[in-house]
C-alpha cells in the first residue's frame, strides 16, 4: 500500500491528538497513505471517491489546528467524511478489508463523538452549525464551530438561509468552503462566476458573495497543501465573529483517472478504477434508457419539451451525450430542488412542457413548492420520481416517503406504472395534457414489458385496472409491487384454492370508488401492496373507503421508521412483504 | 376621497393601457388617489397595509413602461398586489365598498390575465419568473419577464435558488428588489448589511450581492418617485440579460401612522387606522398569552431555553416587549423556515432547549428538514404549530395539511392538546425531555381550562386518554375537535340513547393499540375527528388498525382540496363536521 521503505504514519494515528504531534513531512506522508487506502477501499466497495480524495489535506489540517470534539466540525452531505473517519478512531474501516463495511459512508454520531449529525442530504451544514454555536453560547461554553460545505452544496437554499443567519450570530463561526469547481456534475448558476473571480484574483476581488453576506473572508489557493491550510485555519481559530475560509481544492486529487473524469468519479462502483466495474450494457433496456430515449424523441419533435435535473443527472442516465443532444432543452438547476419545482411549474403554466426528474429521497425538499407553486396553480408539469422503493439504503437516502409526502397534496395526479408500456403511455399523456400536475413513480428494478402498446386514457382519473376478476380476496397491487401481487395471487390459489381478484390501481392519489364498491358483492378481504411507507400512504385510503362496511382490509408496505442499511430481504420479512407471509395474514382474516 | 377639485385620474384608468396615456402630473395624482382608496378599504376590511402603500408608485411605473400581459409580472407573496389589481380592471374592489370582498388579497389568475400565479407564500417569484422566461424562450416568443421581490422575502432559500438560476438564463429577466428595509418584522441576517451599504452608496458599493450572483444592477434611491422609476425601468426594458433593479421604497409611504409603526401596519385589522380595531384585551387569556407567559418564565429560569420565529413574531404575540425581555433567548431567523428547523435541531442536539414557533401553513416549507435534520437525528427540539385548523382562509394560507405532512415522518412525537393545562404540561414535558423531536399543535380558538394541573407523564408515548367509558360507539376526538367530540356524544345519547365512549388521543403520531383493542369487546363503531385534512392524517391509522376486525370506523375531517375563502360553516357542513350530521352517519352504520 503505502511506501514500504518508511514507517507508516497512519499506523501511529488513532485519534486527532496523534495528528497534532506530527511534523509537516509526516502530515504529508499521512495524506499520501490515507489517499492510497481510500482509493483501494472505495474501488473495492464502491462509494464517494473524488470528494474524499480532494479533502484529505484539509481534514488533516483541521484536526491539526482544532481540537475535536471540543471544537465541532459539521460536515455537509458528508460525501467527504472518509478522511475524518480515518483520523477519528475508524481507520480500520479503510485499511482492513474485513472492516470495510463496519462504518457508514456518512457522519454518524453513534460511531464517534467526533461526528455531530447523521447527514446525507446537501446544504445543511451551515444551518446546523449555527444551532451548535447558539447552544454553545447559551450554555456559556467556548470552542470553535466549523461548518464544511462544498461549492456544489452552496446552491441549495438551506445553505443560503444558514449563511444569512450565521453572519449575524455575533460569535465564533467558521465556514470552510471546499471549492473543487464541481457539484456532482459541473456547477450551475450565477454565483459560480463569483467563485471563479475569487479564485482568479487569489481571493482579492472586491465583489465577494461571502463578504456581501456579512462574513470576514480568507482565501487559500492551495487547498491540497497541508501547510497552507494549517496556516489559514490557525489564523481564524478562535475568531470572535463569522468567517469564511474559501479553499480551492481538487476533486479526485492525487488520482489521474479521477481528475480526468470528475463527474464519473464522484461516486464509483466497485472496480471502476481498474475499469472492471460492471456497468449496465448499452444494449440492455432499463427504465433509465426507456426514459432517456423517450425524452430525446419527444424533445426533437417538440421544442417546448425540456427536462430538468437538480444536479443529479447521473442518477437518471442523463449522460453528457444526452445533455448535449438536448441543448437548451436540458436544464441543470444545481442542487436546488425547491427552485426546480417552481421553475417547472411556471414553465408548464406558460405552455412549455417540462419534465422534472428527482429521486424519491430528494423530492422531500419540495413539499411547499409542490403544494403552492405547482398544485395550487394546477400547473401541468411532469415530475418523474426515481428510485422510489424499499431498499437496504443508508438511513439518509431512504426512498420510501414520497407517497405519504406527495399523495396527500390536492390536485396532484401521482401515477404508478407497472411496466414499460404503461410507463410510456403515462409519460406521454402527462407531457401532452394541460389539466393537472402529474408525477410518475418510475418503476424500480428490471424492465417488465407486455409487448403491447398501452392505449389507456389516463385523463379518466382514478380508474383502476381490473387485471383478473376473482372472488373472496382482492389484491390491489401498486406500481413496483404489482409483481408481488401476482405472486400472492398464485400462492393463495395453491394454498387455499381461492382465485383472487388482481387490480393494478395505476393512480396513487385517488381511489376507484366504483370498482371498490363492486368488490363488496363477492369479496371478504382486500389487501393493498405498496413499495413505501404505509402510514399516510396509498393503502390507508382504501381501508378508509371500506371503514363503514364488512370488508376486511390489510395494508402491506414499510413501517414508519428510518432503517439503516438493513438488507432488503430482512425488511421484506419484517414487513410481511413475501407471498407466503401475506397468504398467512389473509388466511387469518378469512 | 381624492381631491375633489380635480377630475379623478383613477376614474379614467380601466386597464394598463390607460396608464400609458397619462402625464407625470397625472401619474402622481393617480398614486395619491390609489393611496387614499387603499387606506380606506384596508382600514375597513383589514388586510396588508404598509407593503401596498410602499409599492404604488413602482406599480404605476411598471405598468407605464411595460406591456402586461405580453410582458409578465410575477409578484412575490403578493402582499403588495393591491395597486396592480387597481390598474388591471379591478379597481372597484378598492373604490366601491360593496365590492370590497370581490377580489382576493393575492394575485389570482382566475381574476385577470395580468395575474400569472396564485401566490401567498414568500420567496417564490424569481423561481417562477425563470420558468416563465424559459417557456417564452422555448416557444420563440419575446417580451419582458419581471419578478418583484421584497427585501424581506429575499432571506428565503427558494429566492436564492431562483436568483442563482435566473442569472444564467441567458435572456431577458428583470428582478425588481423592493427594498423597504423591513420584512414583516425588522429584517434579520447578514445580507441586509449589504443592502444597507448599497443604499448608503447610492448603489455604488463594489461588494454587491446581486452582482456576485451574476446580475447586472441598477439602483433607484427614490423608490416612491414615479418619474425616477419610469426612467429606471425604461433603461432595463428589453434587456437581453438578467438585471436587478434595486428600488428603495418606504413601507407605509404616505401614511404617517403606518410609517411610525411599520411592523404593526404590515397587516391591519379593520379600524386600526382610527385606533378603533378590536384588539384582544390584555386581561383576556388566550393560547397566545399562555405561550408567551410560559416562555418568559421558563427562559428566565433556564438560560438554555430560547425561542425562534421565522419572521412572523406577530402571529404568536411575540411583541417587541417580549422580544426585548428574552434578549439573546429570542432569535428571528428571517423568512427561512428550513434554516429554522435545522438550527433548532442542532441546538437541541447540543443541549440547548429551542422552541420553534411556526404557522401550520409555513411549516410546509420544511418537510426535508423535519425528516433529515430533526427526526433522523432524533433531536429533542420543540416545535409549536399554530393556527392548525379548518378555516375560511384564502387558498394560499390554509392550515390543514400539517398533520398529513408531519405525522408520517418517523421519530417525531406530534401532540394535540385539548385545553390549557394539557398544553402547558405537554410544552413543559417537551422542553425538559431529551429523547424525541416534539411538535405541539397549539389549540386554536378560545381557551378551555379545566382548572386542574395536568400531571400526565407524556414520555409514555401514544397513550390515549379514556375520558368517558361507554359502549357501542367510541369517539376519538383529536385536539381542537375534542369539544366537537363532546357534542357528538351528547347528541348521540339524546337521539339514540347510546352512551358513547369518549377518547382524547393526545398523540397524533401513534395509536394506543391496547385501548383500541379493548374497544372491540363492546363497541361496534369508532369515529375519529381531526381538524385538518383526513387523507394521510390521524384517523386513517385507526381505520387501518381495525382493518382486519369487525369494527366499523368513520373518519371525519377536511377533504383533500384547496378551499378558497369558503365560510367555515359551509366547510363544516360539507365535511359533516356538525354533531347532527355525524350522528346521522353513525346511525347509518349501526
Amino acid at each position: 500500500m503505502s511506501n514500504t521503505t518508511l514507517e507508516s504514519v497512519l499506523d501511529k494515528v488513532n485519534s486527532p491528538d496523534d495528528v497534532k504531534n506530527l511534523s509537516i513531512n509526516e502530515l504529508n506522508r499521512l495524506a499520501d497513505e490515507m489517499r492510497e487506502h481510500i482509493m483501494t477501499k472505495v474501488n473495492t466497495t464502491g462509494g464517494h471517491f473524488g470528494p474524499n480524495l480532494g479533502i484529505i489535506e484539509a481534514t488533516i489540517a483541521l484536526h491539526y489546528v482544532f481540537n475535536s470534539p471540543k471544537d465541532k466540525f459539521v460536515f455537509d452531505v458528508s460525501h467527504q467524511c472518509y478522511p475524518h473517519k480515518m483520523l477519528t478512531g475508524r481507520k480500520e474501516g479503510f485499511t482492513n478489508p474485513e472492516k470495510y463495511h463496519t462504518f457508514t459512508g456518512y457522519t454518524a454520531p453513534e460511531e464517534s463523538e467526533h461526528d455531530l449529525f447523521k447527514v446525507g442530504h446537501t446544504s445543511t451544514s451551515v444551518s446546523l452549525a449555527v444551532g451548535v454555536a447558539k447552544a454553545r453560547d447559551l450554555k456559556g461554553e467556548s470552542g470553535n464551530v466549523i461548518a464544511l460545505i462544498g461549492d456544489g452544496s452552496l446552491s441549495g437554499g438551506e445553505a443560503y438561509e444558514g449563511l444569512n443567519n450565521a453572519a449575524v450570530l455575533g460569535s465564533n463561526m467558521i465556514v470552510v468552503v471546499n471549492d473543487n469547481e464541481m457539484s456532482i456534475a459541473p456547477n450551475q448558476g450565477g454565483y459560480y462566476k463569483n467563485l471563479e473571480e475569487l479564485r482568479k484574483t487569489n481571493g482579492k476581488a472586491e465583489c465577494n458573495l461571502f463578504k456581501a453576506m456579512g462574513f470576514d473572508y480568507l482565501y487559500v489557493e492551495e487547498g491540497n497543501n497541508v501547510e497552507a491550510l494549517i496556516s489559514a485555519f490557525s489564523k481564524v481559530k478562535d475568531s470572535t465573529h463569522p468567517v469564511v475560509v474559501h479553499i480551492h481544492t481538487e476533486k479526485g486529487h492525487g488520482c489521474d483517472t479521477a481528475l480526468a473524469n470528475k463527474e464519473g468519479f464522484h461516486w464509483i462502483l466497485p472496480g471502476t478504477l481498474d475499469e472492471k466495474a460492471e456497468t449496465p450494457s448499452e444494449q440492455c433496456e432499463s427504465y433509465t434508457s426507456i426514459t432517456t430515449d423517450y425524452i430525446l424523441g419527444k424533445a426533437k419533435k417538440d421544442p417546448k419539451v425540456f427536462t430538468i435535473s437538480p444536479a443529479t443527472p447521473g442518477a437518471y442516465g442523463y449522460t453528457e451525450d444526452f445533455r448535449n443532444k438536448l441543448g437548451k432543452q436540458y436544464v441543470d438547476v444545481g442542487i436546488a430542488e425547491e427552485h426546480a419545482v417552481a421553475f417547472a411549474s411556471a414553465a408548464a403554466s406558460c405552455g412549455a412542457k417540462p419534465i422534472l426528474h428527482v429521486l424519491s429521497s430528494f423530492i422531500q425538499r419540495t413539499y411547499d413548492q409542490l403544494s403552492q407553486d405547482l398544485c395550487l396553480n394546477n400547473s401541468p408539469a411532469t415530475i418523474l420520481i426515481s428510485w422510489g422503493a424499499i431498499s437496504g439504503a443508508d438511513a439518509t437516502h431512504l426512498q420510501v416517503f414520497d407517497i405519504p409526502m406527495m399523495s396527500n397534496i390536492p390536485n396532484l395526479v401521482y401515477l404508478a406504472p407497472t411496466n414499460k408500456e404503461e410507463y410510456l403511455a403515462m409519460l406521454d399523456w402527462s407531457v401532452e395534457q394541460n389539466s393537472y400536475p402529474v408525477a410518475i413513480r418510475v418503476p424500480f428494478g428490471d424492465v417488465v414489458s407486455t409487448g403491447v402498446e398501452d392505449k389507456t386514457d389516463y385523463s379518466v382519473l382514478n380508474k383502476f385496472k381490473m387485471i383478473e376478476k376473482g372472488s373472496d380476496v382482492a389484491i390491489v397491487a401498486l406500481g413496483n409491487f404489482f409483481s408481488l401481487g401476482q405472486k400472492v395471487k398464485q400462492a393463495l390459489e395453491s394454498v387455499t384454492g381461492i382465485k383472487a381478484t388482481l387490480i393494478n390501481p395505476c393512480y396513487i392519489t385517488g381511489i376507484d370508488e366504483k370498482m371498490l364498491e363492486d368488490l363488496k358483492s363477492n369479496h371478504k378481504v382486500v389487501i393493498t401492496l405498496e413499495d413505501g411507507v404505509i402510514d399516510g400512504g396509498f393503502g390507508e385510503k382504501i381501508t378508509r373507503f371500506y371503514g363503514n362496511s364488512d370488508m376486511k382490509v390489510l395494508n402491506f408496505g414499510a413501517r414508519k421508521e428510518f432503517t439503516d442499511r438493513v438488507p432488503l430481504e430482512e425488511l421484506y420479512e419484517r414487513y410481511h412483504l413475501r407471498e407466503d407471509l401475506i397468504v398467512q395474514d389473509i388466511k387469518a382474516c378469512l
